[in-house]
């Protein structure tokens, strides 16, 4: 029997499920808008039916090892989505019992970026390390940190929350609540911000100053920057220096061997990944200098959520 | 046969070693300059015949099970002091397999703040915890942060700097050769430069005018503040500030069930504990808020670096 795993992905826009093998194939991928699903439970219930639907056309040779969802604010702990504020379900949601009880399969979950980084364990880049960070470069920003072998997931199951540390108490209002979050400045929407404020700050002449600035993106930014814009190029620069300015301060807290960029601005490349380099090597102290590689994520694009939150099932 | 181990602590200006029962009991304990020793072989082979020595007058009913070295710098992984800038043995000090080879016992060696929580898991009051964090709060700040019930080493030994990441990358000048370090303002040394600073900077009255400033102690400071010296106080508000600001950072990577306070400043009692609960409380994320204990250590002051270290014998 060859065993499969189920990845569930579960995200502010859409949900994805696929089966995913042991070696990281991924195998009747389906999505659908989560906005589609008023309640959890008939959520649970639509991803039941298709799973059941999946599983009974599957050749015979296959085995289903177990259900692993990666889904915001989810908690490995308690297996469920704790307040959650970009899901249209409240409060607390035990979604692994839920679908352990529809399924009969046993079921993990936990955040999306601690399942990419047992993904990037399972079958990514840092399939032979120890000691790693992953950090997921999205509308936020999401980490999971790797030390001794094993995820830390803290006292409480939130461990990894390095997008809200401070950065800086006297800076942008986060929406967490509180000022100066990393995710305000090193996230698609930080960088935006960043745009928007160095456009009034600096006097270089910009492509961006054509921009529709309320419709302003990242993507903008980025093709700017390709075409060496200075301001785009500054900002690029500044997001570096929050990134590895905050990435320096973890370091001297875990001690990882490798840090993986992960998500669209990620995508960026050499302009995200050179001046976030720079200033992480500028503010490490002496003894973790030019140690710790800055790598791009292994995991492929546009399977990493499904396969992250399989391989939930591998690692337990 | 009831087991000991021994405990060895490498300070800047003294050593001092003794025999730890595994309830916590420290007998024979010797405490010489460290100066008196211009190498480190000259070192191991005083201090292992002051071992041989109270061994041979230990009640037969004893068994030595190793040694364990506290010293700083000191790497777990090497079993050596590396570099350490406050001791005059320069470079790559293989300590741990010099006393192994002098004295036939296994020996582990790693440095103080960590072997500090080791001590607290071991013999203190982290008996029960999977996920604490150990602020050791002396002429530095040295932590060890223990996660999934194991200590974090990283990659390369050298985890758990927090008091080298950096609070202000602006701000005071360390003796790492960077800037801003949460040592240069939360230690015994940074309490002292803290208030030279306000001292200047406010215009209120203080006992403090009165000391001679070259020899200002962090002592003299805890005395006025105990006298409701407003400048004391708000050197003590603004220690607490730096530090559960960065305590409240670090919470969001590693999510400890507790914090424990060691060391000279933490005597300081309310002084010290009130306003780092304060302002970790008022930096924190949502979901952490209210959850993390802050704890003065349970190791015995006077033994604690004895205590700690034996602690690694048993803890492997």
């Amino acid at each position: 029997m060859k065993k499969l795993a189920i990845g569930i992905d579960i995200g502010g826009t859409n949900a994805s499920f696929g089966f995913v093998s042991t070696e990281g194939k991924v195998l009747n991928k389906k999505s659908y808008p989560i906005k589609n699903f008023k309640t959890a439970k008939s959520f649970v219930d639509f991803t039941s039916k298709e799973i059941a639907n999946s599983v009974s056309n599957l050749n015979s040779s296959y085995e289903i090892s177990g259900i692993g969802i990666g889904a915001p604010n989810g908690n490995f702990y308690t297996g469920a989505i704790e307040f959650a504020p970009n899901l249209e379900w409240n409060g607390f949601i035990p979604l692994a019992s839920m679908f352990h009880e529809s399924t009969g399969y046993k079921s993990f979950l936990t955040n999306d970026a601690n399942a990419a980084a047992i993904g990037e364990m399972v079958y990514g880049d840092a399939k032979d390390l120890k000691n790693f960070v992953m950090i997921t470069l999205g509308t936020g920003v999401g980490s999971g940190f790797v030390a001794n072998g094993e995820l830390i997931l803290g006292y409480d199951g939130f461990a990894g929350e390095l997008g809200h540390t401070i950065f800086d108490p006297n800076g942008r209002q986060c929406n967490c609540g509180r000022c100066g979050c990393v995710e305000t400045y090193a996230s698609a929407t930080g960088i935006v911000r960043t745009a928007k404020e160095f456009l009034t700050k600096f006097n270089e002449k910009s492509l961006l100053h054509n921009a529709d600035l309320d419709k302003l993106s990242s993507k903008d930014i980025y093709n700017a920057a390709l075409q060496k814009d200075k301001i785009a190029l500054k900002v690029f620069d500044y997001t570096g220096y929050v990134l590895g300015f905050s990435l320096a301060n973890a370091i001297a807290i875990t001690s990882p061997e490798a840090i993986f960029l992960f998500g669209g601005l990620a995508n960026a490349g050499d302009l995200i990944f050179r001046p976030t380099k720079k200033y992480m090597e500028k503010y490490l102290l002496n003894i973790f200098k030019n140690k710790v590689e800055l790598r791009k994520s292994g995991l492929p694009e546009n399977d990493a959520a499904i396969i992250g939150a399989a391989a939930l099932v591998w690692d337990h």
